[in-house]
């Protein structure tokens, strides 16, 4: 999987940087995380390809998570795009596009509702999985996590055609199954497979304050986005605001004990992030900052 | 006046071409004139001072002309604007401002009906006056005048006092009256007076197909933007889809004899503005190409 930072900026875009949008990128379609004012022209700048994205998962409704949808919307429709186009939004988000979106689009919307404070899986299919979980902010808010599913066994194709393993049993040895010929001979999985690359995860957490209560959706992801409005001088600004600072972002990415800790949403009082990673990296030695155009692999 | 343009794109943001806005600085206050998306992030990066917009100009319901409107009065409420908002615009943005801002904003925002195929008269007080005409596109649109009232006569302070002249009488010298002393003498008005710069006037168009109907409301005007999403070759498709050409908007410009034309709203289909600024001074000689952060006084 391939991140893509469209926005990492707090409620006021600010010393150039645009409101939320991130674009995850699977082998099968794209995914569009929140989607500030301005998504649909760094999408443009950043040749983003925008009818690969299947999915949207908005996140809460504050407007500089969503004011960029309805024109990404407008855009497509007058791009033709025919491809259908989830979104799992607050049930309120669905009336705020319909009463801007007048024409007849050439393409469907599927709205899915995300219910407050519920946990749900969103979306799954044999290659990807996308789940919702409460996080803890001001209106309800939810945080996501996507889950590429990889194999357990990586086929050899040399080895399969040596073997002549017929095509039809290939899923099952990449399930990690032996074949058996029908002279009873076994192929041991070993023989023509290696070990996959395992699954790999994203969870994304905008707006959050601290809440340890994110930890068992999170447990052990790949890579973790959470939101640091603040440096830790400011927790309780934070605390009161219902965001998160650095060293609270840090301590969380610990305690999931995640690989990487990806931090973003800065508030607008801050003209440069300096001291943002050193304080998050105190806590937690593998911290990115999000900035726009910065391009992750998972 | 100074016209500052925040977007020249058409329907379309492409090749780095941002939404229709602009922003139209009088002495008195800025007015803003429509309000794409990603306007708010043009006005930050161009130093735009936010707060002295007192008067939003929205010309019809196309998202490419308010899609940045929400996100604009939002971050206005949230830097603790207070000052009244005028927001001319059809009756329908009412609706879709207000479901998206149901926080309580600390300013005032007054909304005036743009009324199909209506002219008004918009505001108007000593120093300032904005008028709504109809245009010709295909969902009810307006074009807008803006005429900063300069005095008749300049005073010359010098010569005010040279000839004890009350101040109560200041604008009627500047009207152009002479003074009579009580002892019945009288001050020729040329004596403590010189001759003022006249009104400047400003008209934006857009989006529109060519119609000559709109040269009374145009006439003489310093400055008159127009809408050109097409080189001339693309004449049949511009009316199809009711909008103008390079030449369609040099010839608006020249039946209504103003004094400069500046073009915009270009089609995403061009990569380059090539042609565009050539094609328009064939007709009409005094011809600007809009591009973004571009300044022009008035």
């Amino acid at each position: 999987m391939q991140l893509t930072i469209l926005g990492c900026g707090g409620a006021l875009p600010a010393y150039g940087r645009y409101p939320s949008a991130q674009i995850l990128n699977t082998n099968e379609c794209s995914i569009l995380i929140d989607c500030g004012e301005g998504a649909q022209m760094k999408m443009q700048q950043y040749k983003v390809k925008q009818n690969r994205i299947h999915h949207v998962c908005i996140s809460h409704m504050h407007g500089d998570h969503y004011f960029g949808l309805v024109g990404f919307i407008n855009s497509q429709g007058l791009l033709g795009r025919t491809q259908t186009l989830n979104i799992y939004a607050p049930a309120k988000l669905k009336e705020i596009i319909a009463l801007q979106t007048e024409w007849k689009l050439p393409f469907e919307i599927i709205y899915h509702d995300l219910l407050e404070n519920k946990y749900a899986v969103l979306f799954e299919n044999e290659k990807l999985k996308i789940e919702a979980f409460p996080v803890e902010h001001s209106v309800p808010t939810h945080g996501f996590k996507f889950t590429k599913k990889v194999k357990l066994r990586s086929l050899l194709p040399n080895k399969l055609r040596e073997y002549e393993i017929p095509k039809y049993f290939y899923s099952k040895l990449a399930d990690g199954e032996d074949y058996e010929r029908q002279d009873g001979t076994i192929i041991k999985n070993e023989l023509v497979t290696i070990e996959g690359k395992g699954n790999k995860s994203y969870a994304y957490c905008s707006d959050t304050r601290y809440t340890e209560s994110i930890i068992p959706y999170i447990k052990n992801v790949n890579l973790l986005y959470h939101e640091a409005t603040y440096l830790h001088e400011l927790a309780e600004r934070a605390h009161e605001r219902h965001h998160s600072t650095t060293t609270e972002a840090a301590s969380i990415a610990k305690l999931a004990q995640v690989d990487q800790l990806i931090i973003g949403h800065y508030s607008s009082k801050y003209k440069t992030l300096e001291g943002f990673k050193e304080e998050a990296t105190i806590v937690f030695n593998n911290v990115l900052l999000a900035e726009e155009d910065l391009v992750v692999n998972i």
